[in-house]
Parts: structure tokens; C-alpha cells; sequence
């Protein structure tokens, strides 16, 4: 392992946070909470000397790297997420804003894995530089820290493939261009100018106030749930609604679309499976619910922006709520569940199994049977109309059988609670598949404080190894990684 | 496809299950139900009338056989299982024991493939052929129907492997010996052999009426369910608590385990891995749940055989109870829904994904990880220390694949009755891995006639999917198979 190329990896990670925190700092300074603001901005300086200092005493280190290969990638993507979420957390424990560590640390691990479970019962109490944190924790996790990271510093010796490939959801990473460090700053441009389109949309709206349209921006772009009031989206206009609701499936989207939208490959663009999967899947379930909703004598018109916002905020793991869906049929909360579990798609901010893995997962089943009946046949698995190598289906299955035994374990010892059978299974699916809200007694997203600190910690972990698609994780607690 | 070697095979189970209800009407002679035994015996004969008569039609027909290939093997199973559940549908509902042809043809599918989940809540009024019947299918499904003709009839021109193969548990079939033929007839041999030990040894319990001894012993054979009496075994000794509890565990035993241990390979039968993790799974979670049930105050040591009892019959998918395990902490529910999936050996009458299955899934995931940590070194999946081919791989993880989607499809489909997510999702992992009884409303088999009839026969499709092992039922019910 190369601990040297990891260790300064997390190095600029810590730094790149302390930058971060300067920007809740000022928000404070804004609203006059100069406490809040005086804590941001200590943590924050304090990452940035570390990273500096540990830069200075290693500008002399001429000698030459290590070969940094996919492993190191995937340890050094884990280890910095659990750093994030580490350091992320002290400002909101330091301020008095959340007492609890281990609170704060899942409200920071939330945050940075878009997840969007929250531990606050009462918004209200909050100081704004926590709050515009937790939204701007979403918005940066979205596309991920180390893509950030790669896109604007050079990576001496390093291997940014494995590293976009530990953090960049999907089976396989869609190289944009064939310069990696291209392809991250292409993606986060496209991210940014997404983000502002939203933006600037949400202000047509006259009541949502500034600071709360960038955070709820932020939220949707990382398709991650988090709220700055107790009342939430439910509290905006229609009009804010279906502006979220498009941008929730839009930011949920494979990014290579809107790549070849802007070069002109408007054709390519509409014909990638995923997207059509991606929108069949979600159009699917909204009309099956509608259809429950309207046998269980529910008003059908009332419901429509409902149940598209409903849809698209699961299917994407977001977890904005604008209706209370708890309320619907078993049947609409299954379809709901199946929507949590497919996610969002590959190069995409959505979390999830992905669209793309749940294609080939059907494409598999579909090809074994057409194998046994045509047995002379050769049957081969095609994405795009390109064939899939076998190692990408391999660690497509490999990855829905780890992901299943982590939530069954997940499952296991979050029950240890006591809560109903529901409760506990929504919990670790809202976390484990980042989205935040679920059903029982998590239903909102303020309401993970139920749990004992021992969940939180499996929640914690859960979060961090869906959002990072498992492997990195696993690697990070195999005790063969850190044998000699 | 060859359709006339299927409509053969088809024929010749016809004939049989004609033979089987012979059984019944003597019982019912017995038992002086002279009414219920004439119309078993009606049913029968005009079964064994239909088989004999084709044979006799087709006597002189002596054109060269097609070729009977694997698929042909696939849709003759499953085709056999779905007549014999709608023919074993037909006495137990014009006797009016089930008055109801949908809920006969439940009770009837979850006999063969020794679900036990059954539709009658009074079994007091039911007459002794019925209950019989009942008891004998499970004996009959638990080895196998085709099985039981390929050990007794010669197949001509037909492809015996591919009928095991639809039929017998597990990824491959064990086979015994190199002749198809004598591996059916040795383990048939080893089957009548162990379940007349179970007789006997209830024998030696006084209390136990011989009819009763007789089913009971079927049912824990097949690792079905079925009970006699409205107490079932709960209403029984200790003694046959115990007995019970060793005989589910070794009917869900590979039964190359017992063929090892006659032909005095000893050192290799406890060699065996998947029986070494089967014991393994088992043992621990008797001790995770005593473990849960001490930490939340219930009397450890009255629990003891009630604990190795329910997670012993729960993981063969018997379904037989004698406790309410209901009563028992999530925790424990949990555990025991994850035996439930988990299942038998393979190669044993226990349903369920099964363990060898299991240990793939396991051991590939593992495989991945240290992949990744050594890159450049090479790993075989390795089981009874031989390579584990890649096509037995891809099958096993399209099969856990397969499982899950129908698993998901089904439970949407059974969530439309409204019930409670707990009883949706126990009643459909009940019947989908042929264990019978769960959680919620469905704690103990005779409560599935609180489900529609669409539910019912969503059930019996699952059923008979979980019994024989997904393929066999895609493969019949898939468009491509009956084109031209």
C-alpha cells in the first residue's frame, strides 16, 4: 500500500474542508452570529494550517512516489470521506448546535453523502452558518470531494481514475473526455451552471428567501433532502414544487447527457438507455401509484404533484417531502421502497443501486433464460448497443450481493432498538441508499434522533459505503489491507 | 422445444399421482369415511384411465425420438409441478374439505413443494384422506415427483440430468453415482430409510396416535409443514419436540453426506462444507437469539429447545412450530426471516435459496476484495477444495438476482390486499421459500386464507418458482418458449 500517496491525499482533503468552512464563517458574520462564525472559522483555519504546515515540511520530499494503484485509490476515496465527516462534524458540536457528537457526526456524514437524515428535531434553534453548512455539505458531496479535488490540483503520481471510479457512482466511470482531470472540471462545470439554472428559476418565486432558495439548491442539486425550515419544501409554492421536482430528476441524471446535449449530440444524448430506463422507471411508478391512490378512493388531481415530486425525490434519494406519503396505500409505499432501492443514475449526484446496475442485472436474468432456450445460440449483454465486458458484470454482482448481506447485517443491529419491523428497515434503507426519509417513524427527516448512538454509527457507515458504491469500504475494514 | 417427450413425461406423472391417491381412499376406508375415499379413489383411477389409455394410443408409435434437451427438461418440470398441484387441487375440494377450487389449489401447491402454508383454519373438521393427502405430498414433493419416476422408470430418449437438474436443489447435482438412474434409486433408498427412522423413533412416545405419527413424520421428511391436528406439534411431547428438531435438521442435510457416511467416507462427510456451514448458520443464531431473548428478560433455559426447535424448522422450511416466536423480540424476528432465506442444503428436501448457494455468494464477495488488495494475484473460488466453475458462478448470481426481482414483484402484488407490511412480507417469503408460516398475520400455517385469490395464486406461483429453483418457471412462462 502506498500510505505516503494516501496520507497526502487526506492531507489536501483536510485542507480543501478548512476552505469550505470559511464559507459558513461568512454566513454567519451576514446574520450577525458572530459565535457560530468565530467557531467555523477556527475550525476552518485550523485545517488549512495543518494542510499548509504539512506541505511545507514535505516541499523537500523530492524522492521519487510510489506507484499509486486502484486500491490505494479506493482507500485513500474512503479514509477522506471518513475524514470529512469527522472534521465536518466538530463546528456543529462546537457551537452548541447539535450537543452530541455522535449526533453531529451522522449530521455530517448525512450531509457530505447526500443522504439528508437528520438528527434535528427543531430547525428553528439552528444558527444559520449550520444550517447553510449542512446544505453546502449536500451540494459539494453530490459530485464528490476528490472529483472536486482533481479537477483543481494536478495529482503528482497519483491514479485519478481510481479515485473518480471510487467516488463517481455507477458501474463503470463515463470518461467525458479521455483526460481524467478534463472530465471532472467539464462535470463540476456542468454541476455549477445546473445549480445556478436552479437558482435563478427558484428567485421568479418572490416568497422563498435568498438564503433559503441556495440552500434548498444546494439540497436538490446534491440530491440531498436536507431543510433549513421545519416546515420544508411543504412550505413553498406550487411553483417552487415542480421547479424541484424537474431539477431533482435532472441533477438524478446521467451527466454524460447534458455532455452530448452541449456538443451538439442531441441524438446520442436521448438514446442512451440509462436516461430512458431512468425516466420509464420513474413515469412507471408514478402511474401505478396514481392508479393505487385512485382504488383507494384518494382525489387523483390533488394528488399528481405530489406523487411526481414524491417519486422523483425517492427515485433520485433526495428526500424532499412535500405530502405526506405514509399516508397512501401499502402498495404505493412499496413502489415508493423499489424506488429508494434503484436510485438514481450512473454519473449522476443520485445515490441508489443505480438504473444502470438494475439493467444489467434484468439484462442478465433476461439473457440466461434466452440462453437455455436457444442453447446454440451466443447471447451477449449490450449497453448502448456495446457489449459489457465480463468484469463489469462481474462486480455489478458482486457489488448487489455485498450490498444485500451489508443491509441484512445493518438491519440486524439496528433492530437491537427495539422499533417496529418498518421503522428499522426504512431507517437503514434511507441511509444506507442516502436518501434520508423513509416510513414508520422516519417518515421526516428530522426524526433519526430515535435511534440508539450504536445505530447511528451502523447508519454512519452505511451512508458512507453507498454513497461510495461499498468496495472502498470494504477494502478499508479488510484486515488484509492492513496486514504487512 | 419437443413437445411430444414432454406431453409423455407429463403423462407418466398424471399416472402417478393417479397411484398416489390410491393412498387416501384406503385411508378413508379405514377411517370408515367411505365418501371421501370414493372420490379419492374416483380421481385417482381416472388418472391412472388417462395415463394408461395414452400409453396404449401410442404403443405402436415408434418413430425415432427427437432430441430432449435441457430446456425440454426445464418445462416438463415445471409443467409436471403445476398439473399435479391442479389435479392434488381437485379431490381435496369435491370432498368439500376446501370448498373453495382456488384455496384447494393453494393447499395442494403448498403440499407438493412442502410449503405448509395452508388455507383451513379448522383442521378438526377435515377428513382423514384429506389430511393425509395433505401429509403425503409433502413426502412425495420433498424428494421430488420427477425424481421418483426417473428412479423407477426407464426414460427413453429423455435427458435425465436436465430433469434432476430442474428438480434437485442446489447450484449442481450432486450426483451420487455416474448414472443418473441409480442416484435417484439410492437417494429415494436413503429418503424411505430415514423417514422410517423418524416413525420408529416416535414410536416410542406413547401419546402419539399412528396417523398422526405418520403425517407428522412426512411433514418434517419433506420439510413441509402440514399438521394433522389444529395444536400441531406444539401439542406434543418433548420428546418429540427433540426428535423433530434432529430430524428437520438432517432432512435439510446434502444428502451426499448420509451417501458418504454408508459408504464409509466418514473423514469426507463431515468434510463436506456446505454441512459444516449449514450446523454453523444453525448454531449461531440459537445463540444470537437466546442472546436476545436473555437481554430482554425471557427465561433463557425455557427458551432453549423452543430456540433450537423454531430456528431449526424456520431454516429446513418446515414451518412447524412450538412456541410463539412472534412474542420474541425484532431482533429475533429478524434472525429467524434471515434463516427463512437462507434455507437447506443443497441436494437435501429443505427449500429456501440454500446454503451452498450462500457460501458462493459469500466467498465471491470476498474474492473481490482481496482482488483488489493483491491485483496481481490470482483467486479461485474454491469449494470442498475444488474450483468452483464460472458458469456455476453466473447461474448462482442470476438465480439470487431472479429471486429477488420476483420476490420484490410478488410482495407488490400481494401488498394490494392491504395488510400490514410485516404479514405482505412474511406471507410471500413464507410460500416463496415453501417454509409456511412467518410473521404478522401469518404466524402459523392455517391463516392464508385471509389473502384475495389473486394473492393465493401469486403464492402458488411462487411456490412452485421457490421449489424449483426460478429457472424451470421463467423458462415456462417466458414469450421466446412458445414461439416457433
Amino acid at each position: 500500500m502506498n500510505l505516503k500517496g494516501i496520507l497526502k491525499i487526506l492531507n489536501y482533503v483536510i485542507g480543501i474542508e478548512g476552505v469550505f468552512l470559511l464559507l459558513p464563517a461568512l454566513v454567519g458574520l451576514i446574520f450577525g452570529e458572530f459565535y457560530e462564525a468565530f467557531i467555523y472559522l477556527n475550525v476552518g483555519l485550523t485545517c488549512i494550517f495543518i494542510c499548509g504546515a504539512v506541505l511545507f515540511l514535505i516541499r523537500n520530499d523530492k524522492k521519487k512516489e510510489r506507484g499509486f494503484y486502484v486500491k490505494d485509490g479506493f482507500i485513500a476515496t474512503a479514509l477522506s470521506w471518513v475524514v470529512l465527516s469527522l472534521i465536518g462534524a466538530l463546528p456543529m458540536w462546537l457551537t452548541g448546535d447539535i450537543p452530541d457528537y455522535v449526533d453531529a457526526l451522522f449530521e455530517s456524514a448525512s450531509g457530505y453523502t447526500t443522504t439528508g437524515a437528520s438528527v434535528i428535531p427543531d430547525l428553528s434553534v439552528i444558527s444559520h452558518p449550520t444550517l447553510f453548512f449542512r446544505s453546502f455539505t449536500h451540494w459539494i458531496g453530490g459530485m464528490g470531494v476528490l472529483v472536486f479535488i482533481l479537477a483543481i490540483l494536478p495529482m503528482a503520481g497519483g491514479s485519478p481514475l481510481s479515485i473518480m471510479k471510487a467516488e463517481s457512482p455507477g458501474p463503470t466511470v463515463s470518461k467525458l473526455v479521455p483526460k481524467i482531470q478534463r472530465t471532472a472540471l467539464i462535470s463540476y462545470g456542468m454541476y455549477i451552471a445546473l445549480t445556478a439554472l436552479e437558482f435563478v428559476l427558484l428567485l421568479f418565486d418572490g416568497d422563498i428567501p435568498v438564503f433559503e432558495n441556495i440552500c434548498h439548491t444546494m439540497g436538490t442539486a446534491g440530491t440531498g433532502g436536507f431543510s433549513v425550515t421545519n416546515s420544508g419544501p411543504a412550505g413553498y409554492s406550487t411553483y417552487v414544487h415542480i421547479v424541484t421536482t424537474i431539477f431533482m430528476m435532472l441533477f438524478g441524471m446521467n451527466f454524460s447527457f447534458y455532455f452530448l446535449l452541449i456538443t451538439g449530440k442531441i441524438k446520442d444524448a436521448f438514446g442512451i438507455e440509462e436516461v430512458r430506463w431512468y425516466i420509464g422507471i420513474w413515469a412507471g411508478a408514478v402511474i401505478l401509484i396514481l392508479l393505487n391512490l385512485f382504488a383507494n378512493g384518494f382525489g387523483v388531481k390533488d394528488n399528481v404533484l405530489g406523487v411526481m415530486f414524491s417519486c422523483a425525490s425517492l427515485m433520485t434519494t433526495t428526500g424532499y417531502t412535500i405530502t405526506d406519503f405514509g399516508a397512501w396505500p401499502g402498495f404505493s409505499h412499496l413502489i415508493l421502497m423499489t424506488l429508494m432501492f434503484v436510485g438514481g443514475c450512473a454519473g449522476s449526484t443520485g445515490g441508489g443501486f443505480k438504473v444502470s446496475r438494475i439493467m444489467l442485472l434484468f439484462k442478465q436474468v433476461g439473457k440466461e433464460v434466452r440462453q437455455q432456450i436457444h442453447p446454440n445460440q451466443v447471447y451477449t449483454i449490450r449497453v448502448d448497443k456495446k457489449p459489457v465486458s465480463r468484469d463489469v458484470l462481474r462486480s455489478c454482482n458482486v457489488l448487489f450481493i455485498a450490498y444485500v448481506i451489508i443491509l441484512i447485517i445493518s438491519i440486524l443491529i439496528v433492530s437491537l432498538d427495539g422499533f417496529d419491523h418498518v421503522t428499522t428497515f426504512a431507517g437503514v434503507l434511507a441511509t444506507y441508499d442516502n436518501i434520508g426519509v423513509g416510513f414508520g417513524k422516519v417518515c421526516v427527516g428530522g426524526c433519526f434522533n430515535i435511534f440508539s448512538p450504536l445505530s447511528k454509527l451502523v447508519m454512519v457507515f452505511d451512508m458512507i459505503t453507498g454513497r461510495l458504491e461499498i468496495l472502498p469500504m470494504l477494502l478499508l475494514i479488510h484486515p488484509a489491507t492492513w496486514r504487512k
